[in-house]
């Protein structure tokens, strides 16, 4: 039993989504098995067009729904033993212990085998966080049992020289440092590069030829992990797809914003895509949302029974999501600068954590109850107006003798770009629970600080017997829930307390969890959660396609109006607080902007 | 200014009631010019009964009520600057800089002076808190410019022994010991003694003698604190009463528990005080109600809307008051043989704690509102019945080569002693709010660990989608709020958060507040904050004969029966957590006693 809880100690994704009867060590996990249902249901095998398998639907009663949502479909077998499971495949060989380990994967993983291709594997986001995830899941033991990883990219390197590329940037589990070495060694054998044109299906072949070659004929899962700029996106899917998907495992590919600049050219890139793929093998990725407090969200809020009557328009007065950044696009603005900081920012990460936030209690915690409720919020919200949005772009400053530089200075940006490095804006929720409640998004770079945060102000006392040791300033009286996403992850919740001491003096005290403190372990990146879900065919923190058409249906029309009119954004220096802008539109719904005293 | 807010800084006391318009600083307070109502209604100079003068009772529109409730009085002069006061006052004379300091007392204090004689002045209550209390306030700026302090007790001693016994016991704030020395040395020279029988009216008349010496013809104002055994109370009063009352001033008396055994007694108790204070001249102390957390009980639940919808039967499943002791009666059991755990602590402390736990908001936060309120809770609660209650005593247990006695082994205690220094109790308030909620109480001496704590049980989360990552212990993973009054004052609610990592595993974690990680300052002891009031008159932290009534018409019958059918105490280890017969009075009302994991 050692073995098994010591990789539930970290490796237990799947049991999120299980009937676990432990608090401590779920061990339970959706048993599906790979071989089983494409040995049971090859049907996309020679179906008209040209995809990649998809037989990672398991079931045959699986259901393509009008917005692109599949329905329940997973033939899910629980709280059986994994040997009954092995009787009731068509494979039966090792012993049960043997299938015990890895924990969270299919009990034929001996049998089969994932290889997780990185498309772009020479890029920025490959060597800073894909590469560094992937070892971390190797680390503790969360990868299957056959595994290889191959780069992907046209610049013609050895296998060794990506192996020291991807070697300078791995760094092993503050907690756990103890044989990172040799681990490292052990997880840079099995990653392999291979050279290849993003739109060459030949280069595709013999990627397919070398990923069969690691496969030694075992089932075959792939996993294509897009790390490539948008305009080179449907090639790469088109020949990953006709020449290098799985035939007798299953194939999905990860995909990175930005999903689209606006509601039609979002639309197209997924008519695009599924031309060549099902919506259950694409994993759009937010990394936001592999954010440990953004998962943790929904944990406090539907297993608290204290958040229960509070989480709504009748006690609270407004939230606020505030990204920022102290740092400008410093040289690299070129690809912002086509998108700008709402299309960035608001429309993906904000908006998805706003949907999290404020959606109704799902049937389940599977993936498909929660994006349904996910989408419904997002269908009912108000259409953005201008009037609700206010538009910043970072200016030089000089500050102690440094001069820190306007956006408009970094060499990758046109001189006279209008495009926004800062936004605030209104949003409202139209249905009963949010009716009224502001939802107040403010996000921007080269700002006075770095954080993402949650910031939930509630309503005012009714009837307040103590409003007078408050002074004039009530809407500081009022309670505030904080989750804080970075840094320094932390939950704390403002209240009013009596200052000790003789006679009655209150003030705003914290309840507070400081992870720092809490948990000593430190946190898994958003992105070895988000890659771990995808081996394992788990979708609730990936974004389906009705929910990028509604959150595009959402901003588009102001973006629109925006670049239309070329509107002039505030300007405002480097390292400050922003626009004041942001203060009138907030004052314009009787909000404050949150901030920590 | 200077003086101002360091005078606030600690002393402070009146501005609780006030209408103060800055967090900080609260400077308004009551003006009740005792003079100008001594002045002007000296009604009960020359009334048939016998009795001190209530002078402080300023307005005219004092109304007695049936229970011995005083309908509110005060005539409340706000807001306005002291020299206005001044020229409304009879008596008008130093500079108004002069008057607004020490803050907390009436403008004209250079004319009117206190004195506060400590009846019992060599007992171990008045050694070890009144003393250190009256001089904590004196180092705080917080005792009005003109006082004496008067010990009074049988043994012939001179005010030098007085000062010599008193000094041992004095210690300075840990944040500000700066002038200690010399500020003791002043305190001390302010300090007196007069020795007396406590039923000698001649004794007394002497006390009135030196009490007027000092005085020097200033307002007289007396405070009688009566640190003494039950059995000589009434003499005291008497004594003090006829012989020793201001007669131009307030005169206040403050009794400390018992007050009485039962119905009866306490009836009675309350019958001979009367005949010589009006209700609103006694002082009935409880201690626990001047503790920083207890006071922050009611900020906590009304200045804090997150708590709002939560306080009911609707949210909360049970209420738990705890108090528990580390040692036994260690040679001292005398007293307390006579009494027992539930007089000595649940029908008084735990009691009221509960009561101001659960009153309804109050119409504000006078005292004659507040113990409305309370009254009201203690008058719906339902009569114990013995199925209700466990008792236990204490027996010898050796630990590690140590024997602890039994409280039999007390020297002071009969050897068949059935007094239980145990006591669990489930008790039920029948109005709206809390039909059902089982209001648990448990105290004890001599077990495994010493603190005061309340502790709130909310119900489970209906359709918890997290039910299966909890177990099978569903109660263990409710919200609880736990509010600790000692040791180590906190606060704290234990939500259920997702353990940072890969995976859905949910624990406890607290959103906390540690008063010593939070404030740094030291934590008055209760007898200061009573104190004050006592000399401010306000009457919020003590307990009215009305609720006194209720209190015992709770309790009574069941310790009638306790007595009159001798039953037997369930005996615990010295040192262990307590009788089991607590845990299945508890789970009899499907409730476990919290404890921190």
């Amino acid at each position: 039993m050692a073995s098994l809880s010591s990789s539930t100690h970290f490796c237990s994704s799947s049991s999120a989504y299980s009937n676990s009867s432990s608090l401590r060590f779920n061990h339970h996990h959706y048993y599906i098995s790979n071989l089983e249902f494409s040995a049971i249901s090859p049907k996309h095998l020679g179906s008209k067009k040209i995809s990649l398998q998809s037989n990672s639907r398991p079931s045959s009663n699986a259901i393509l729904m009008q917005e692109g949502a599949v329905a329940r479909t997973a033939t899910i077998v629980e709280n059986e033993p994994p040997t009954k499971k092995l009787k009731d495949g068509l494979l039966s060989a090792s012993s049960p212990e043997k299938h015990k380990e890895p924990i969270g994967f299919d009990v034929n993983n001996d049998k089969s085998t994932v290889s997780i291709t990185v498309v772009g594997a020479s890029g920025d986001l490959a060597k800073k966080k894909i590469f560094p995830a992937l070892f971390a899941l190797y680390y503790e033991d969360c990868l299957p049992e056959h595994f290889s990883i191959f780069g992907y990219a046209r610049s013609k390197i050895s296998d060794a020289e990506l192996r020291n590329m991807v070697s300078k940037t791995l760094t092993c589990r503050i907690d756990k440092r103890e044989n990172c070495g040799e681990k490292m060694e052990q997880f840079l054998k099995r990653c392999f590069y291979h050279s290849g044109q993003y739109d060459s299906k030949e280069n595709f072949v013999e990627l397919d030829e070398k990923l069969k070659e690691h496969e030694g004929g075992r089932v075959s899962n792939r996993l294509f992990y897009l790390s490539i700029p948008p305009n080179i996106f449907i090639d790469a899917v088109r020949c990953a797809s006709v020449s290098a998907s799985s035939v007798n495992g299953w194939t999905r590919v990860i995909v990175e914003k930005p999903f689209g600049r606006d509601s039609e050219s979002s639309a197209a890139l997924t008519r695009s895509l599924k031309q060549y793929l099902e919506e259950d093998q694409i994993f759009r990725i937010d990394h936001y949302l592999g954010k440990e407090l953004v998962e943790n969200l929904s944990v406090l809020r539907f297993s608290n029974l204290i958040f229960e009557p509070l989480w709504s328009r009748q006690y609270i007065r407004n939230v606020q999501f505030i990204f920022s950044e102290d740092f400008g696009t410093e040289g690299r603005g070129g690809y912002f600068d086509n998108y700008g900081i709402i299309r960035d920012i608001m429309q993906n990460h904000l908006l998805q954590i706003l949907a999290l936030f404020a959606m109704e209690t799902p049937v389940s915690l599977d993936a498909e109850d929660i994006r349904n409720e996910k989408v419904k919020v997002l269908r009912s919200m108000r259409t953005l107006s201008m009037d609700d949005v206010v538009i910043g772009q970072y200016k030089s400053d000089t500050k102690g003798g440094i001069t820190y530089p306007a956006y408009t200075d970094d060499k990758t940006v046109p001189k006279d770009s209008l495009t926004p490095t800062f936004a605030a804006a209104a949003l409202f929720i139209d249905n009963a629970r949010w009716d009224g409640v502001p939802f107040l998004m403010k996000a921007g770079k080269a700002l006075h600080d770095r954080r993402a945060e949650i910031r939930v102000q509630f309503r005012h006392v009714p009837g307040n017997l103590y409003n007078r040791n408050f002074g004039t300033d009530l809407d500081r009286a009022t309670n505030e829930l904080v989750i804080r996403v970075q840094p320094d992850e932390a939950i704390y919740l403002k209240i009013n307390n009596k200052v000790p001491g003789l006679g009655m003096r209150l003030d705003r005290s914290n309840l507070n969890l400081l992870y720092k403190a809490r948990y000593s372990k430190e946190i898994p990146d958003a992105y070895e959660r988000l890659l771990l879900d995808a081996i394992e065919g788990e979708r609730r923190l990936f974004i389906r396609s009705d929910e990028l058409d509604a959150a595009w249906a959402l901003f588009t029309p102001l973006l629109k109006e925006l670049e239309d009119k070329r509107l002039i954004p505030e300007y405002y220096p480097y390292g400050s607080r922003g626009p004041v802008g942001a203060h009138y539109l907030s004052a314009k719904y009787n909000v404050k902007w949150g901030v920590d005293e």
